[in-house]
């Protein structure tokens, strides 16, 4: 049971074949209902897509970044809108990333010690540095309604004793953003799980993480070019050395399958860039595949990318249409395409609640796997 | 008298002490109350802002470009559709312009005959043809309420021997294109009117396109680098033989200033790539003077574009976010701008039919010109 936030998540229901439930989040900043999909605003918006389409989608919490954020524009120009929600337009519930990801993924240039890193600012070349205490600082400031821990996120692949070192380290941090946290601030802090993809260290993560009792847990280092069966190993490993009754978070999954396999694993919580960044790049996912919009097949096509799908995109363009838009660079493909797969992501999910609501998920999924193993394109 | 189309204009009210009025145009998609401006979607879209935009924004009718839809997706694609109106979403009129100000000022490879013009495609250099004849053809598979004759746009400075000439080409060009015209198509055509900066061009131009009977004027080659008197002196020229119960278009004006000048010469409708493009480029027009969003003071400014605006960017964002999104490149940046400046061209041409109608104008454009003597920049 959570003693810091006892209302934080409760279950409604959970899966008679499957570690699956269906759960609501009670934030600062309103109601999440689980499994659920954040989309992805790194910088303070999810890119070219307004707070008014995430509402539209039914985005219910979206996810943003520590680590931009803190460089661009900053956490003081933040804290004058009195948070992120204000600053950004979104009245709803937002979880920010520690940026421990970023920080070993963007700088090359850092310097890691047991305090914190520093690095330098890939936006203007100028010294950071983040510790532990300091990522909840700044999402203090932030005022999000979930603050992730700072972490490092082991590379893929790294050996067993690289893994643990880097281990090490994230669970001395996550005691330090632990102790940092005021449980009073209305603010949920989220524990990361780190361990690579050695059980015996995944499954010592997850103790210990446990054992510090957080609101919630998040499992990272997960996607980074491991084969989709040691992904799951970890994942299991993990779930099982963590309280069910606390929410759990797959960070940086995934493709759609990702997210059907791991809310079977009993995650509950979802971020990744795919589906806006692959909209962007003319990649529309639908109930019957995916599309690459810049095919020549559909210049002549009518059709709405995905007839079956209800989405701004869907019910007003035409494939022809959006091909049109995407061949002359028109901002308007990057809305429309975005709106269409972020529309996919969060039905997908809350599709798959109704189903475990009523009993029906095996069948839910076994209709997915059917109408997604089509190549369309 | 409009003989082809007797409904298609009427005027509500005349000003007392100018030429400005307040009228309807009835189109095939529906009604316009004029004097309006047209959002520019040049390539069947307008950059970055969606049909949801720009029925929000209070567009009526937008205009579009028959050259960039001939070269892609070609008139063929749209036909498929039953015209641009399904193709691009957009359910209220369009206005098409013929494509002879583009094969001028884009094609560098061109060769101008009695018979039409040979260019090279700017997209992906074949080679293209327009006449008089095929452009009407091209607009009636376009399926547009308001077709332009194809015209040659007189380049600014010309000699008057060069403008004769031109205009002479223009005239024959808009004869043609006036026996091409179906009236039972739905589909008004306007004839254009061209000569330059000589007032004995202006006007005989105005009279010979005056006796073609079209539904409406245009007046083009304005806004070519001519001092604003000289345009408004063609203006006023030109609007002396033309008869006041027709529709005038002032094509490609302008900035706010042009629209109020234009209206208070007897102009109906605009359209210009300033609100669009400008507000891309960090530019936003406010009731109180302009703003560059790039300017460093507004990167703590908590205040919306314009306090005084009704749009969707001032209802939810501040200067210092739309910066900070404008810093990022995001394509929501581009929307917002594009919205916000959007809907202050057409708010002040609403007003402006609004005092023509309560007899206040002169009060409106005192207003006007009272608020907007500000850079506040």
């Amino acid at each position: 049971m959570n003693l810091n936030l006892p209302n934080f998540y409760s279950i409604e229901k959970t899966d008679s074949h499957s570690q699956a439930r269906a759960g609501i989040l009670n934030t600062a900043h309103g109601r999440v209902l689980t499994p659920t999909f954040m989309a992805v605003g790194t910088q303070g918006a999810v890119k070219a897509v307004g707070p008014d389409d995430l509402k539209a989608v039914g985005s219910q919490i979206i996810l943003s970044n520590t680590y931009h954020l803190y460089l661009r524009p900053g956490p003081e120009i933040i804290r004058l809108f009195g948070g992120l929600h204000r600053f950004m337009g979104w009245s709803g519930p937002i979880l920010t990333d520690s940026g421990g990801y970023q920080v070993f993924s963007l700088s090359a240039i850092r310097k890691l010690t047991p305090e914190g890193v520093t690095f330098k600012s890939p936006y203007d070349g100028s010294q950071a540095f983040i510790s532990p205490e300091k990522a909840v600082e700044i999402q203090n400031a932030l005022g999000v309604d979930i603050m992730m821990c700072l972490d490092e996120c082991t590379p893929y692949p790294a050996t067993l004793a690289e893994t643990e070192k880097s281990l090490n380290l994230t669970l001395d941090w996550a005691r330090r953003c632990r102790e940092t946290w005021d449980p009073g601030s209305g603010q949920a802090l989220f524990g990361i799980v780190q361990g690579g993809f050695y059980p015996e260290l995944r499954a010592r993560a997850a103790e210990e993480i446990a054992s510090l009792d957080f609101p919630g847990h998040a499992l990272g280092g997960l996607a980074l070019g491991e084969p989709a069966q040691e992904r799951l190993l970890a994942v299991e490993t993990a779930r099982g050395k963590l309280p069910a009754e606390k929410p759990l978070y797959l960070m940086g999954l995934g493709t759609p399958e990702d997210l059907i396999q791991g809310v079977l694993r009993g995650a509950d919580l979802f971020d990744c860039v795919i589906p806006t960044r692959n909209a962007r790049n003319g990649q529309l996912i639908t109930r019957r595949g995916r599309l690459n919009i810049l095919n020549s097949r559909y210049k002549t096509d009518q059709n709405p990318p995905d007839p079956d799908c209800g989405c701004l995109a869907c019910r007003s363009f035409s494939r022809s249409y959006l091909r049109h838009l995407h061949q002359n660079r028109d901002p308007l493909y990057l809305r429309l395409a975005s709106v269409h797969n972020l529309y996919y992501y969060l039905e997908l999910l809350a599709g798959l609640r109704q189903a475990i609501l009523s009993g029906k998920t095996e069948n839910y999924v076994r209709t997915f796997y059917a109408q997604n193993k089509t190549e369309i394109d």
